[in-house]
């Protein structure tokens, strides 16, 4: 019903960041690659496994230090319904450590579908009178392009199972300022707007630490519109994507967070997944060693900046 | 890399509607569903099947006077990786039957990411230098909210691939007017400059009947935009849902169409899939029939109003 569980998260590891997992098969180190594809044939059924086997391995060796995974469906999606088991499989696994995990997604349709995208993501759906959760995340991303009938079965499974959505806002792509930037009659922007929505939205699933379940996607890579709706929307907990491999470094992302240090969780997909590839030297069955040294790095770049009280 | 495929499927089955294939287990006849469960289990499994053996009697009954079927998203991931197998069983079905497959996912997300939804739905990828088809679907819905960077991947592979998108211009849910209808600074609607840009995307994409391959999704609820949008937009082919079950009738599409009769293809997903419920004393084993019925009783009254050239 808010992000309660996820800041609890945060201020245990004191760690504000996020592992993206995206996991392309040129991500993977060619062993596991070799031992999935031996097993289950090098198409889609093995490149699925070499996907599950390689989040299991990231999972394992950051589920202490970091609070948080954000599985992108696209990266799923692309190895067929093998890859869609391996992403249910992936968040099955990140919860059974104790991770909170947030299915990047960007869901949306009308009314009636968008339930069961819901009910789908972090819902349960019955068959025969027995409840079964399809794929069980903690929080779902949304795009609201369609208004306020588009979110509300979301707020409802949210509400029912103590669970959260980030709504688009402001996305870390150069082209997001084509619609978002553009402003409205009344002077505001898109972005800023559809902030505004979120901190509507939020008002009934209100947490303890001042933020609600309805959060908001604003990217790394525009630091002036993260200050600017830091500010506006104080109740709106922000999903910070575009830190690293994108391009935004710490101090792009320092104004996304409150005086506590809270706020916002910053995400890293590749710069976590790839840093076995830039440590020279290393054996490829250390890469998620490599990963948590990264993971580090960045927990302690960021909380240097902006400590968590 | 066009809609010319798909235009030619109406042409051929003077039909310019598409049935939507929007499965929830209540609205599959009882046996149906026995006899999937008897044989997969009566949880997520057994839910899949029965699904699939729905979906395949709707296709066998509809694939000789409908030309096209549109699978959601949503519905397939509500049952998990099962569900999402049942879609690309039933795609590959459809498409074995003539049939040309929209998949109805309005996928989003910046260019990296989109790449790997466009390779997912429409593309191909390769494993071990092999090339599969994850989904395999004709057309794609599109949601455009990150802009030009975030529709280009799918550009690329639809013009690789002879696929086409559609991208949600003014959806038919009651609330779509709260961002879409907003005006900008320049005085023109949200709804109406996301159809300029389909325009521009498209022009790359032109095909033999004037036609691009990036459509607009434009709802039957909204008769007045759907006329402005079809004088505004001459070369984008819209994609019309909210006919039937969401209340907009033949009167309500008939803007939607260029003076040929073409132009727009016209959903309709329970009208189709539920028809066997409101045949009096109809067995449910009947109910593709009752499906090809409704489905001919809709074409018929749409090329009354409006016939095909």
């Amino acid at each position: 019903m808010s992000f309660d569980r996820l800041i609890e998260g945060i201020r245990r590891t004191k760690n504000p960041t996020v592992a993206g997992l995206d996991p392309k098969l040129d991500f993977i180190p060619a062993h596991i690659k070799e031992e999935a594809f031996a097993k289950y044939g090098a198409a889609l059924e093995g490149a699925a496994e070499a996907l599950f086997v390689f989040n299991k391995e990231l999972i394992d060796a950051l589920c202490d230090i970091v609070p948080a995974v954000k599985p992108q469906a696209a990266y799923y999606e692309m190895y067929g319904w093998q890859g869609v088991r391996t992403l249910a499989r992936t968040i099955e696994y990140a919860k059974s450590k104790g991770m909170f995990v947030i299915t990047d997604g960007k869901r949306n349709d009308i009314g009636t579908t968008m339930e069961a995208y819901a009910k789908a993501h972090l819902g349960c759906v019955e068959v025969e009178g027995t409840a079964t959760e399809p794929f069980g995340a903690d929080a779902l991303t949304v795009n609201a392009y369609l208004g306020t009938d588009g979110v509300k079965p979301v707020l409802n499974v949210c509400k029912d199972k103590d669970k959260g959505l980030f709504v688009l806002v402001k996305t870390s792509n150069p082209s997001s300022g084509e619609l978002q930037d553009r402003k409205l009659d009344d002077d505001m922007t898109i972005y800023r707007t559809m902030g505004n929505m979120c901190e509507k939205w939020g008002e009934e699933l209100m947490g303890e630490y001042g933020y609600s379940g309805v959060g908001a996607v604003v990217g790394a890579t525009y630091p002036e519109q993260l200050g600017e709706l830091r500010k506006a929307l104080p109740h709106t907990f922000f999903l910070v994507p575009g830190y690293g491999a994108q391009g935004g470094g710490a101090k792009d992302v320092a104004p996304a967070f409150d005086e506590n240090g809270l706020g916002a969780i910053i995400n890293s997909s590749r710069g976590i997944m790839c840093a076995w590839k830039k440590e020279e030297g290393l054996d490829p069955k250390d890469h998620a060693q490599a990963a948590r040294r990264e993971a580090i790095r960045m927990r302690d770049e960021i909380t240097a900046l902006i400590p968590i009280k």
